[in-house]
C-alpha cells in the first residue's frame, strides 16, 4: 500500500481539507500516475455536497487526470514509466457485458465504476479520485497523452472534452451542419471547440451578452441571445444540431424549437428537476432529444489523438489545491473561464 | 360549388350536429372523393372540444377518409373516376419549401394545411373534413387505396396507421429488434401490428391486465403490466425502440428506463401537459425521445401499398354517423376496440 496524499470532503457540509489514505500497490494490469494536474469538474461540487445522494465519505474528488507513469504491473503492456497518461470518469467496467466488449464501458450493463465517490468492483473498498498525489488504475482505464500538448488544458479533456465531443460525433457533426451549442462553461466551451474543428457553422446560444466576444474568439461563427424573444423566433427551425450543457433547472422546448427537421437536441447536464418538455414540439420536424454519458475507453483515446492532431486544450485557470474550496465558490457563479485546473505539485 | 351534407360542431360546447357547406368545385388539379368511410381519431375530440385552442366553427371533423372518386380535374393524372381514394390528415402545403420538396410535406416549414380545423393556403376558407358526404382535395394529398382490403378498417390507415408507421421505419425497426408499444388504443394497436409484421420481437406495455389478451391477438409477442414494479424493473433497459401512444399527462421517465444501448422511445401522443423527463435515464444507455408526425405524401403511399401487400387493415366498430356523440363519450372512456369508423351512407 502506498500511503498517498490528497485533499478530501469528510461531510457534505464543511470545505475539503488535507487527508491522506492508501492506494493499493500496482496488480499486475495496474499502472501507477503521479498526477501533475486534476481539472475542477461541477459534478465535483454535487457530489462533495451529496447534491445527487448517497455519496461517500471521506471523498477524495477529481475525475480530469493527467500525470507521469511512476510504475507499472508486470502485464501491462501499454504504458512504461516516464509515460504522459489520463485518467477519466471511470476506472473499471465489468469488462464482459455486451457494452464492454463494445468499448462503450461507461453504459456497462452492471454499471461502470466511477473514478471517486464509487467502490470499486469488490464492492468494499471505496475509489478516490484524482485531488491527490498518485493513483493506481487498470491500463485499460488510463490514457496516452500527446507530449504537444499543454498539460493542463488537457486535463479537463478526460470530462469536459469526451462529454461533448462523443454526443457531437454520434449525431454524425460534419462540415455545412448547423449546430447550436447552448451554454458557455467547462462544457460549452469544449463544444464550440469540437463542432467548429468538425467543420460545423457554429452558434453560440448563451443568456448573457458578455459571452458574445469569448465565444467568437473560440471559433464560434455566431451568436444567439436566448434571452431576445425576436432572435429565438428568427432562429425557430434552424439548427440541424443543439448541445444542451445546460446544468440549471429549464424547458427543453425553449431549445427543441430551434431545430429543423430531423434535428438532434444532445442533453449532457444534469438538471437537478426533470426538465420538461413540449410533445408538440417534438413532433413538429421530427426532433430527437438524445442523452450522452462521457465516452468510452476507445473513443476517449480517439479524443486525445484528435486534440493532439488539432491542437485543441480547453481554456484553463490553474489554481493551487489550497485554493480549491474558493474556486468551488466561483464555479457556483459561473466565475471561471472556462476549467479550474489543479497544480498538483502544490498539494 | 356543390352542397354537401356533413355533421358538424358549432361550438365547443354541444354535441355534433347535422350540417350542411359547399365544397368548391374541382380546379384542373383537384380530386372529388365521395366519402364511404370516416375514421374517428382522439384529435377530433381534441380540436371539437378546443382543447388545443383556436378552434374553427363551425367544424366538419374527420381526416381518416376514404371513398370513390366521382370526379377528377383536367390536369389530374394519378386518378380517374370510380377508383377507390383516400385522404388523410394533411390536404395541402407550400409545395415548395426544402421539406415539400422532400416529399415530407407534413412538415412544411410554412405550415401544412390540416383536412378541417384549419385554413386554406388563401389564409380564407376554412378546411372541412370527412364527416362529410365529399371532399375536394388537391391529387398530391389523395392516395390510392387497394380494392382488396376491407374499406372500413383501411379508414384509419391514413391517420393512426401513418403516425405509427412512420417513425417505426425511421427508427429503423426489423427483424431482431425488441420492441415495446406503450398503450393499447387506436395508435398503439397499429402500432403493434406494423412492429410485428417488420419482424420485431413485440411487446404490449399497458397499465390494463385486461389488454394482454387482445395484444396477443394482435400479434405481440409478450405483454408488459407497466403498474407492476418488478415487471418493470425486469424490462430494464432491454428494449431498442419503444413506440410511446400515451396521450395521457405521464413523465417520460418511466418507458425511457426500459431501453437498451442506443434505444429510441418514439413520441406520437400528444398529452396535454409538458412531460417531464430525466436527464440521467436520458443519459443512460445514450437513450432518445423521438417525436414524429403522420407521414408525407410518399411515405403514406408506400404505407398503403405495404399493408394491402400484408393484408394490415385496423380492427374497427363501424357506427352510423348518429352516434357520433356517443361514440366521443366511448373513447374518452377507452371503450372501443380500436377505431370507431363511420359509415358515411348513413348520413
Amino acid at each position: 500500500m502506498s500511503n498517498t496524499k490528497a485533499y478530501a470532503a469528510l461531510n457534505a457540509k464543511d470545505p475539503l481539507a488535507p487527508f491522506q489514505f492508501d492506494r493499493r500497490d500496482v496488480r499486475p494490469g495496474d499502472v501507477q500516475v503521479e498526477i501533475l494536474y486534476c481539472g475542477v469538474c461541477h459534478s465535483d461540487i454535487h457530489q462533495v455536497r451529496d447534491e445527487w445522494d448517497e455519496s461517500i465519505y471521506p471523498m477524495v474528488p477529481g475525475h480530469e487526470i493527467v500525470g507521469r507513469v511512476s510504475k507499472v504491473g508486470n502485464n501491462v503492456k501499454k504504458f512504461k514509466v516516464g509515460d504522459l497518461a489520463g485518467v477519466g470518469v471511470m476506472v473499471d467496467s465489468c469488462r464482459t457485458c455486451k457494452n464492454c466488449k463494445k468499448e462503450m464501458e461507461q453504459y456497462c450493463v452492471d454499471g461502470m465504476t466511477g473514478t471517486y465517490n464509487a467502490y470499486e468492483r469488490d464492492g468494499v473498498t471505496v475509489a478516490q479520485g484524482g485531488y491527490s498525489s498518485m493513483i493506481v488504475t487498470d491500463e485499460r482505464y488510463v490514457y496516452h497523452i500527446s507530449e504537444k500538448l499543454d498539460l493542463a488544458g488537457v486535463a479537463p479533456l478526460l470530462c469536459a472534452g469526451i462529454t461533448t465531443y462523443s454526443p457531437l460525433r454520434y449525431a454524425g457533426v460534419t462540415s455545412g451542419m448547423k449546430v447550436g451549442v447552448v451554454g458557455l462553461g467547462g462544457l460549452g466551451h469544449m463544444g464550440v471547440k469540437f463542432a467548429v474543428s468538425f467543420g460545423a457553422e457554429v452558434t453560440l446560444i448563451s443568456t448573457s451578452p458578455s459571452k458574445q466576444k469569448d465565444a467568437e474568439r473560440l471559433g464560434a461563427h455566431k451568436f444567439l441571445l436566448s434571452t431576445d424573444e425576436k432572435q429565438m423566433k428568427d432562429a425557430d427551425s434552424s439548427f440541424d444540431v443543439i448541445l444542451n450543457t445546460i446544468s440549471a433547472n429549464h424547458n427543453y422546448k425553449k431549445y427543441l424549437d430551434l431545430l429543423d427537421l430531423n434535428g438532434k437536441m444532445l442533453v449532457v447536464g444534469l438538471p437537478s428537476e426533470h426538465p420538461k418538455t413540449s410533445p408538440f414540439a417534438l413532433i413538429k420536424n421530427r426532433r430527437s432529444i438524445t442523452g450522452s454519458m462521457i465516452g468510452g475507453t476507445k473513443e476517449t483515446q480517439e479524443m486525445l489523438d484528435y486534440c493532439a492532431e488539432k491542437n485543441i486544450v480547453a481554456d484553463v485557470e490553474v489554481i493551487p489545491i489550497q485554493q480549491i474550496n474558493e474556486a468551488y465558490e466561483r464555479m457556483i457563479k459561473n466565475d471561471v473561464r472556462y476549467r479550474f485546473v489543479i497544480d498538483m505539485k502544490t498539494l
